[in-house]
């Protein structure tokens, strides 16, 4: 049990348990086949950014962090990694962090049951929420959960077509991302006692949050800095996966863009060359950026909603534009 | 709300509830290609035994049936559902209950992601428990799920070794079948408000249940009638899969065992019937029989020991009866 003399919980406090949580996780010993998996893949790292957003709404109502709080955050990682898990096996992904998929380093097999099984040790984590809250705890994760699993279909659909109107993107990305960021915000204010309309604003301030982090993630694949994306520039265009960039050039009436985004017989240098010039015709960074800004300064506008004080909203601020900062 | 006038629930309003749920159970309508698959698993059928199984032992407690129990009734069927849709992509069967499986009716990606979609709903339903006893529900049922799937990986893991003991036998079908009809016959009870010896019997009799109709299922697929089993007779064999009888008859010190078993240059009905005359060279028949018939009167020793009346034990019994008469 950590203490806190403020009713908030301090960023550096929230750093220091976030990585106790996930550099001491215990997962079950036996069968090793099965629990290696979940180990290695929580052990080659991630943001935690789920489980560091709900200690960061429960720290607005309650000052110190207890099982009660802390399994179901560990919960959402857990839940998180479990997704990736299959969605590597699904996307044929080779790479994650840097490092071999499940998948690939053991099996499809071992990925597919390890999956499972992590799926359900999330489950176990977030039901150490307390007995008070636990229908609603549950009855949202479920929803989360299977709205995730809606995201994933509908992202896997989207690539048997030429092209997806804006709207239907970000619906897509508001499951595949948006719900959970939503999600674990919600469940830090649901356990900590918030009140109705602070869990409602709360849950939409994560829902945005997770819209702009993803458009974000997409600006990124295509303009970042390898060295601190972490993966090689330019694999959705390679790979020909639509992102919020496409949608967007697509919508603006960019020329050439569905010709040279699906286009099969050219170097990969040269594919993200000619689809990023077709990108800036349209004038794409500025929007992607824009775009971003928006989404961060209306999850920052639901939060003032919620009915909090001045300082915790100024650290779900901070929290959105540490997660965004680098992208615009 | 069904009511019945005496404390249990006869079978007749157990098997018309049980057509009822899996008759008109609801799945989310869209996205169309994540759903349908469910739709259709639940829809050819199988016995429902641990749903029927749960309200059995619901039964004796109360005498209606209400979401309560049977939302959590559903979600058992339901979870054992989206194993055997998992299952069946790591065994690349083609075929369950004469259909074909999912992975081989749609496709890998849809199966993986159809079956993480059918866990989660099953947590949906299992939530629906009351409030009260919401935590022991959940605990039990989790720490059940994660114990199939280390069931299943014993059995994979048991594929790659030429025999395994008794004991590692007994161990994965208790993991595999016997935890779940465990958990079921447990459910029931604690949603019932059995006190705590009757839920630890109860359980146990599903457990001894659970591995009885595993050595009865390994039994048939031996010995069975093929129009009554439901699949041709001798695909344990064929496989090569470990069964009771396979690891019984090495135990016994039977002849020529490891050879026929592992036999792959000779036709699928010669290699059956040779492993048949081993087995029955050692008298397979009949110990498989005893050992079904042992663990069947030892699972309805264990319910004679939850203080129930004499009604209820027998409805018991004739379940177990009901469930294994065809075997021994």
């Amino acid at each position: 049990m950590l203490h806190n003399p403020n009713t908030m919980i301090a960023d550096s406090i929230i750093d220091s348990t976030i990585r106790d949580i996930f550099g001491n996780i215990a997962f079950q010993a036996q069968p090793e086949g099965l629990y290696d998996p979940l180990r290695y893949m929580i052990s080659i790292g991630g943001k935690r950014i789920r489980p560091r957003l709900c200690l960061t709404t429960y720290g607005i109502y309650k000052n110190s962090l207890g099982p009660e709080i802390l399994e179901p955050a560990a919960g959402l990682e857990v839940f998180h990694t479990f997704t990736l898990i299959h969605d590597d096996i699904m996307d044929h992904s080779p790479l994650r962090r840097g490092h071999d998929t499940v998948w690939k380093k053991w099996s499809e097999d071992t990925a597919i049951l390890s999956g499972d099984v992590m799926c359900i040790d999330a489950y176990k984590r977030i039901a150490q929420a307390p007995a008070s809250v636990l229908p609603e705890v549950l009855h949202l994760f479920s929803k989360t959960a299977s709205e995730v699993c809606d995201g994933q279909q509908m992202d896997m659909e989207f690539e048997d077509r030429d092209m997806v109107s804006m709207d239907e993107y970000m619906q897509m990305i508001g499951l595949k991302t948006g719900v959970l960021l939503a999600c674990s915000s919600a469940l830090g204010a649901i356990i900590g006692g918030a009140d109705p309309q602070a869990r409602k604003c709360l849950y939409d301030y994560g829902y945005l949050l997770g819209l702009a982090f993803q458009v974000a993630d997409d600006y990124l694949d295509a303009y970042g800095d390898e060295k601190v994306f972490g993966k090689p520039i330019g694999g959705d265009i390679v790979n020909g996966k639509k992102s919020w960039l496409t949608v967007r050039a697509y919508e603006k009436g960019a020329e050439g863009l569905l010709e040279a985004f699906s286009a099969h017989d050219i170097a990969p240098e040269e594919k993200i060359a000619a689809v990023k010039r077709i990108y800036d015709s349209v004038g794409i960074v500025d929007e992607a950026r824009a775009e971003i800004h928006r989404l961060s300064e209306k999850a920052i506008a639901k939060a003032a909603e919620a009915g909090i004080d001045a300082a915790a909203l100024s650290q779900l601020a901070d929290f959105a534009h540490s997660l965004l900062g680098r992208s615009y």
